[in-house]
């Protein structure tokens, strides 16, 4: 094995560089610039969901030229599985395959290995699962997972995590917590080793855990902080805790992780939750809602959600929202829409998904601008106050 | 009820007006133009189908920018079950409704009739038939399908029409084929009423019937021709039948057909037949063949087909087509594809739609090309030699 020493390993990481453009000052919220390989991002940033190297019913044109959308997250448990990594990399890796100009993040696989995989074991060595697909056993270790990442070619990968259910034991979460921690400081020696040896630059984010315990989120982070990774992921949220929980799981950490690296809040969250992760301190987010919910004719709206096959909108010849300006909402009415719901059409999930995601996108917009104007506490009161009227 | 003079009604019916640009002297081959309210219409021209007011797969921008799609068919059978033709004229009519620009024709349901309601009664008054959503019982007139798509605002309505499954005697073909006769007189007289009194044009197609007899269906399309009607359909194709006596039926009628009218073969065809259509003076064609087979993993290309599950196109890099220039064909590659096809995911429905759709387009455009610079003869003995090559 090539051995070489780690501070030459440690001045090769600069993998991608973020940069603070403004600070809210009172609540600490972030507005900052993600350099990729793929494009520079505007944080905090919303990444739409591409599981199986597609968000659901878009093209990859409808993403990037209608919706602007400049990174995107897909699975490494589902593109491991099918079509396979080595696949991938043979064509040319997770870009060129899907024909994405923009930047990818990837997730470890953990979390899918816990919420879809039948049986599975976990060890010291990582975890040995049964494909949801077809039953096949296979095995993840920290190693394994960055390197599945790098055959993608992902610009951003994430470590193994082990992702415990809610709610757990303080000692349970203790050991799944070092569990996690263990496999960071193997998957981040095996990617250095693995990028000390190649020109692309691929960044990798180890994943705070700890359950609901602020302590062991703190110890977490204070271990992950020692690898000077290039970011630094929050996972184990939205796993059916109370949203305040998950807030404050966030703010355990806060102080802890480094100031001048993104903080990715894994898997969230509902529309009037974003700028409350944004204003603990997160740049990133993702999560399947606004494409899920769209395809289940849930759409999100600047004045509240609207359940497309209600019967109100029967002959309602607004667009979805009339604040709008997606693709769906300057051609189709509600009426339309609906109608295409109640039959099954492939088109609802494609113009509800437009929609759904250039809302998300719309909001991280108002809350960067406000952040940059230095508004955004009053930009976070409103959103409090109208979620509080719509409850 | 208000009556006037038949010669009045006569002198209004410019519903669309069609002109021949050219003719091919050997085969008969026609190229035109076809005006309509929405637009004008190079012929011979493939209509994609939309069925519920959707081309399954495909936005509406996808279809008239990218596309070029300048005339959809819709089923009046399908849009008057749900959400029913009340709802769309509330609407602002289909065009609005779908928000579609360009032509829309409408087909008389009486196909779907035959083909997909359960329990149905014909009489001569019309057809009462049950909804195979519900089961509900509802009744078709040849005056209440004319209403029907008078609420939709079609471009091309259809006269109701008997489409007899195959084979029958000639016996029953005759009396159904009467029948046909019957409605479509009947509904060109609703038809001429209800357009005296608007400014709109909508024009009103009889369909050509008689099975797989050429001596009825000549007799059929003597007594339409009675009826001066803007455009002759040739229905009762595509049930089954052979696909030489399909071309038979068509030429049992060609010369009876008035010249100077378009000719619609309903329900056709694969991309081979295509020109043996055209060669037989059809003009307009439509068929759920290119979006069917699409979702199903069918491909049409120039080079034949492609089934897109089969093993060899797994690390294929290659566009499904490398001679077309569609969206699909200049992003994404075969293998791409066919991942996206095993996972069943929207996008390929939508992707492959669009390359089919497209292919029938190229076909039908190098068509009127070949007819225009008098060269059909050759691209047809060149089509028929590959067809011959490929089985």
């Amino acid at each position: 094995m090539v051995r070489i020493p780690i501070h030459r390993l440690q001045s090769d990481l600069c993998q991608i560089s973020f940069e603070l453009v403004a600070e809210c000052p009172e609540t600490g919220a972030r507005a900052g610039l993600l350099h990729t390989p793929h494009g520079t991002i505007e944080t905090p940033v919303f990444m739409p969901v591409g599981t199986q190297a597609t968000v659901k019913g878009l093209t990859q044109r409808d993403l990037a030229e209608d919706l602007g959308v400049k990174i995107l997250l897909a699975n490494t448990y589902h593109l491991f599985l099918r079509p396979g990594h080595e696949l991938i990399r043979k064509m040319g890796g997770l870009h060129r395959f899907m024909s994405w100009p923009n930047a990818i993040l990837t997730d470890s696989g953990g979390f899918q290995v816990f919420s879809l995989s039948g049986l599975r074991k976990i060890t010291d060595e990582g975890v040995i699962f049964q494909s949801h697909l077809d039953g096949d056993l296979h095995t993840f270790t920290p190693e394994s997972t960055v390197d599945v990442q790098l055959a993608f070619g992902s610009d951003i990968c994430m470590a193994l995590d082990e992702c415990p259910e809610y709610p757990v034991t303080h000692e349970h979460a203790r050991q799944s917590m070092h569990r996690t921690v263990r496999w960071a400081q193997q998957a981040d020696r095996h990617h250095r080793l693995r990028m000390a040896g190649i020109a692309a630059r691929h960044a990798l984010f180890p994943i705070v855990q700890g359950s609901m315990f602020p302590d062991l989120r703190a110890e977490c982070a204070r271990a992950l902080v020692d690898l000077d990774s290039d970011g630094y992921a929050i996972g184990g949220l939205s796993v059916g805790e109370p949203r305040a929980l998950s807030m404050e799981m966030v703010q355990a950490t806060r102080e802890i992780l480094p100031r001048q690296k993104p903080r990715y809040a894994m898997g969230v969250g509902m529309p009037k939750e974003l700028p409350e992760y944004v204003a603990r301190g997160v740049d990133m987010m993702d999560c399947v809602l606004p494409s899920r919910n769209a395809r289940n004719g849930y759409l999100f709206t600047s004045q509240g959600r609207v359940i497309i096959k209600h019967a109100r909108y029967k002959d309602d010849a607004r667009p979805i929202d009339e604040n709008c300006r997606c693709y769906t909402c300057t051609r189709y009415s509600r009426s339309y829409l609906r109608h295409l719901f109640l039959a099954g059409e492939i088109l609802f999930s494609s113009l509800a998904t437009r929609h759904n995601v250039r809302r998300y996108l719309d909001i991280m917009c108002e809350i960067r601008h406000a952040i940059i104007s230095l508004t955004f506490p009053d930009y976070l009161k409103c959103v409090r106050s109208a979620a509080l009227d719509a409850e």
